[in-house]
Order: C-alpha cells, then sequence, then structure tokens
C-alpha cells in the first residue's frame, strides 16, 4: 500500500507549519483565505485523507449510525432500510448495517460489533427469535440513543416507531367479516414479536365484537417462510369447520397461499376470502389482486433517521418520545369481493 | 453524557498499571489467564467500550466496507447485499452501506464519504447515469481495494464480478425464437450501463444468427420504472408489425408488461411469449408464471464479500483478477409456452 500522506507531508511541501495546516483543513478563523486554498489544494493533488478517525476520536463522535434488521433482503425492510439512508446521507452520516437472520445469538454479536464500532446512534428491528433483552443494556447505560421500527420492545428511554398493529389487525378481520366471512383463521409469525402478537389480539377483538367465538385451530402460528404455505392450504383442506376468509400477518406468504388454494381448486374470492398485510407490489401482480393493510416503509425509515438524527444534533430529545404510531390504511382488492 | 471510561479508570479500579490492563484487554501472553479474567469482568460491569477507533488509528485499518449501489429496495440488489453482509459479519467487518439512487452526483458524494470514513475497501455498482469514474481514483491512486460488482465498469486494477449479460440476452432471445417468436421487441434499461448494453448486443446477435433483421422501433430503452409499462403495451399495441415475443432486462417490468397486455386483451403466451430477468420471487406469482434468466444475487453477494476480505486479508490479490463470471440459468416457464 501507497504510504499514507500526513499534514506533516503538507506542511513540508507548503513550507509552513504543521499547526497552520490543520488548522487550515479545519477552516480555521484566525487562517487567511489564501493559505486555506493553497493547503486545500495541495491536499487533494497529493491524496491527503481527512483523517475522520483522529478527529472523531477526541470528539467521541463517529458520524455512523449502527442498523440491526432481520434481514435485508424482505421488500418491506429494504423499503424502511432505502428511508433511514436517504435521511443520514442526506445530513453526511454513515450507516453500519447489519442483519440478525432472525437469530438471538446473531443479534447480540451485531449489538456488540456496533457497540465496539463506536456508533452514535443504533436501530434495531428485533429478530424473530428474541426474548432476553441485556444486550441492549450496553447502549441504555451509556445513554447512546436507542430506537425500536417496527419489531420494537418495551425498554426505558428507547422511543419505538410502527403502526398500530393492534388496530390494523382488528380492520383486517373486520372487513373480512363485512364481506360475509364466518369462519376466519388467522396465519401469524412468532407471537413473541409486538407485530404478530398485536395483529392476532386485533383479529380476536373483531370476532369477539362480533360474536364470533375464537377457535384455537384458526390459528397457524409459523415462521411465514414461503415452503409453510403448502402445508396450511392442507390443514384448511382438511378442516372439519370450512374455512371461508384468512388474514395472512404479511404479503408474500399470502400470495403463496392463494396460489396453493387455487391449485387445490378453491376459488378465491368466492370460495374463500383473503386479506395480507404490508402492501408490497406483489399484492398487485397476483390473480386476484390481493387486500392488503398498507404499512408506510418507506416513510417509517425517513422517521426513524430524522428521529434520531435530530436527537443526535440536540435539536429534539427523542428519549422523552415513548412511541410514534404511523397510519396504517386497509387497501380493498379483489381477493376480498363479495 | 455518562463519562467515557478509559482504561486508566479500570487501573485504578483494579490497582493496576494502565499497560497491564491494556495488555489484558489484547489477551497478551505475558499476563496471567487470572488478571485477565479479572480485568474483562470489571471492564464488562463498568462498561468500558474497546476503542476500536484508536486501535484502528494506529493500524490504519477501520474494519469496515464501504458499499454503494443504485438502491436499497430491489429485491436483486437487496439480496447481493444480503450475501455481502453474511461474509462481512461472520469475519467481523462492518458494512457501510449507501445508495446512489441512480444519480452521479450521489455516487460522488458518496464515495467521497466513505473514503473519507476510512473504509479499507469499496464495493460498488453503478448508477444509472454515471458517465465519468473520476471519483474512484481516490481509491485507485492509493490502491484500497476497489470491486465492481453487476453494474461494472473497465478501471485498472479493478476486478468485476457478474454474469455474462452477453451470453444471457443470447440465451433469452435464442429461446424466443426457438418458441417460434418472429419479430421480438427488447425492453431495455439505459444502455450506458454494461448489464443493459451487453444484454442487448447479445439480443442482436441472436437475432443476427437466426437471419431475423433487428428493427429499430424493436428497441425501448427506459429507466425501468414499472409506470412506463403501460406506454410500452401502447407502442407494441400500435406498432405496424406484429410483435410476437418480447425480452424484458428485468422481471418487475416484465411483470407489470403481462398485467397490461392481459388488460389489452392480449393472451400469453398465445399472442405474445415474454422472458424477463433475475428470476425474482415475483415471476412466479404472475399468472402465467414468466420464463427468466436466473441471475443469482445471494452467490454474488456471498463471492464479492469473499474476494474483498481475502484481499485485505492478503491471502488473494484481488487487483489481479480481472473478472469474475457467475453463472446465469434459463428458466422455461408458461409466459413463452408454445
Amino acid at each position: 500500500m501507497a504510504k499514507k500522506i500526513t499534514i506533516y507531508d503538507l506542511a513540508q511541501k507548503l513550507n509552513i507549519s504543521p499547526a497552520t495546516v490543520s488548522r487550515s483543513l479545519n477552516d480555521h478563523p484566525a487562517i487567511s483565505q489564501k493559505t486555506k486554498d493553497k493547503v486545500l489544494s495541495v491536499a487533494k493533488e497529493t491524496g491527503y485523507r481527512t483523517n475522520k478517525f483522529a478527529a472523531n476520536l477526541s470528539k467521541q463522535k463517529s458520524n455512523t449510525i449502527g442498523v440491526i434488521v432481520p434481514k435485508l433482503n424482505s421488500n418491506f425492510m429494504s423499503t424502511v432500510l432505502s428511508g433511514i439512508e436517504k435521511i443520514a446521507n442526506d445530513i453526511g452520516y454513515n450507516l453500519i448495517i447489519s442483519q440478525s437472520l432472525e437469530s438471538e445469538k446473531k443479534e447480540k454479536l451485531n449489538a456488540k460489533t456496533l457497540f465496539d464500532s463506536g456508533v452514535d446512534a443504533l436501530l434495531v428491528s428485533l429478530a424473530y427469535e428474541t426474548e432476553n433483552f441485556d444486550h441492549f443494556t450496553t447502549y441504555t447505560d451509556r445513554k447512546i440513543p436507542l430506537l425500536f421500527f417496527d419489531r420494537v420492545c418495551d425498554l426505558p428511554n428507547c422511543p419505538t416507531i410502527s403502526i398500530d398493529n393492534h388496530a390494523a389487525g382488528f380492520d383486517a378481520t373486520q372487513h373480512l367479516i363485512e364481506q360475509g366471512c364466518k369462519n376466519i383463521a388467522h396465519i401469524s409469525g412468532s407471537l413473541k414479536r409486538n407485530v404478530y402478537a398485536d395483529r392476532f389480539d386485533g383479529y380476536q377483538r373483531a370476532l369477539y365484537k362480533n360474536n364470533i367465538p375464537f377457535k384455537e385451530e384458526n390459528l397457524y402460528e409459523s415462521d411465514l417462510s414461503i415452503d409453510n404455505a403448502k402445508t396450511f392450504v392442507e390443514r384448511i383442506k382438511n378442516s372439519k369447520h370450512k374455512v371461508d376468509g384468512i388474514f395472512v400477518s404479511n404479503d408474500t406468504f399470502a400470495v403463496h397461499c392463494i396460489i396453493e388454494l387455487k391449485k387445490e381448486g378453491f376459488r378465491i374470492p368466492e370460495d374463500i376470502k383473503i386479506i395480507g398485510f404490508n402492501n408490497d407490489p406483489v399484492s398487485e401482480v397476483i390473480s386476484p389482486n390481493l387486500t392488503t393493510i398498507e404499512y408506510p416503509g418507506y416513510k417509517m425509515g425517513i422517521l426513524a433517521g430524522e428521529s434520531i438524527i435530530s436527537h443526535l444534533s440536540g435539536s429534539i430529545n427523542i428519549q422523552s418520545a415513548d412511541q410514534i404510531i404511523i397510519k396504517h390504511k386497509l387497501i380493498a382488492r379483489e381477493s376480498t369481493q363479495r
């Protein structure tokens, strides 16, 4: 590797003191514009690299924000990340992004690595598995801002950004009931995570409000990997009580249920009505088009980015805000038509 | 913010010298295991933060790899990133990820920010717009490893990872010809980018090989945003020469072409056969299922991550490898059936 250019090299080249070079690079008022221009021009020419490490070390600031997501290759998550990156990039912060791959162990490791890397703040959406939150106390103890989005948990002084999953689950189920469904199944992700637990809760509340008893056999909890769609459809086929409506906790799984149900000869929406969650682009590609709940991921990313950066710049204190709720919306399409 | 714990605080607490603390934390052989355990336990208890900044500063290593992608929220890109992150994370490197949003200006800014952040290496997939590559000379001049993937360019000592887009474009077009198509349109992204230029080239070569003259009106160059699908279908509808086959440079656009063509009463594959590119999950959701070229994004990410990390660890010198080509594969489905 080529030798690193230092301010001493620049000083020698320009025949001025290293202190003057340093001050020029930092736009110090005591240095004339002429000198600054000269220094900058030589710095550029020689490939001098601003030593942000050293600068940040003394300021104890890294200008980086750590992000832990369950997985990068999900349409919803990559849309949220795109919003966070947009804001961070505009302000000059770097994002260090890591994925837990739904594992608690990996999430712990990521939290430690990011802590050791000196991130100024951490944004997290929890893994499926995570039950214990001790790996975040390193942050909270040292008052490093920590914000949870989408899959959140309740830690003191850690704000959260999400939609009202409880209300969204209620709306989805109420919609199926209004479209005439009497026996509604629910496909959920891990009930350890707020997003799925709250949607399930909303589902139950809508049934209760409409005097429909909840049947244990109508709850199907899984990791929502699409390979399970076939197994689920088998279960529907063999169920004693005819299922006529399904509320699925994400669009990808809902779409694969439609594909498998159609293979088995079910007509959608005549025999079974289906509603998904997220409004992923795929919901408009499947035939019939999928009714769903719009979850504005890009807006969530923008908001998460803005909140953390406003906090870091001192303009607001997010640690006093408990919860930010983004509005959801039901989008009725063909898959639930009467 | 709480006061930062230093090795001096640990030394005082343990009543040993700062040097012994430092050596213990670095697992120095001269220090007994008993002392190391004591130091580590107090370090953990007090929330001591390993100062990687300082450590890396002296080693001139940041243990971070910069990545610039056109946009985060694309299925293909987030799959590649997922592979890169997997490798980097396993080895203990952090990824700083930024998006150019297809803008040359933003790509330049990102390259500068990442350079100033002291990344040990840079991975890039180029923006649609980029015509000038001077923003990468800061890296090449200083021998900071620079690797291009998918959308690549030809810079000295910068390896590239891609598929053989030329051959893939040929295969796609040859398949349509073998399925009986006589007048094949091609929908391309910006021809400034190798991926699209090479696929177009392969398309022309297949036509030539089969004695089918290329017609300028059959090339449709766009930014591949799905809003353009309607316009394209209008053009097909009003074309003098009946188009009976379409080779589209990405699956998302191909899927929206199918939707719009069906709305206009075209039967797929009877009236028009369509082949896409990438093998995105959406290709199996559309009806009829989309024939496509498999582009193994995850594998590309793994390979990009491994190449750069092997180079950084000194085990291989990627700057001597010009080009890594990943195998593509044609996946025949309903949309091109005879």
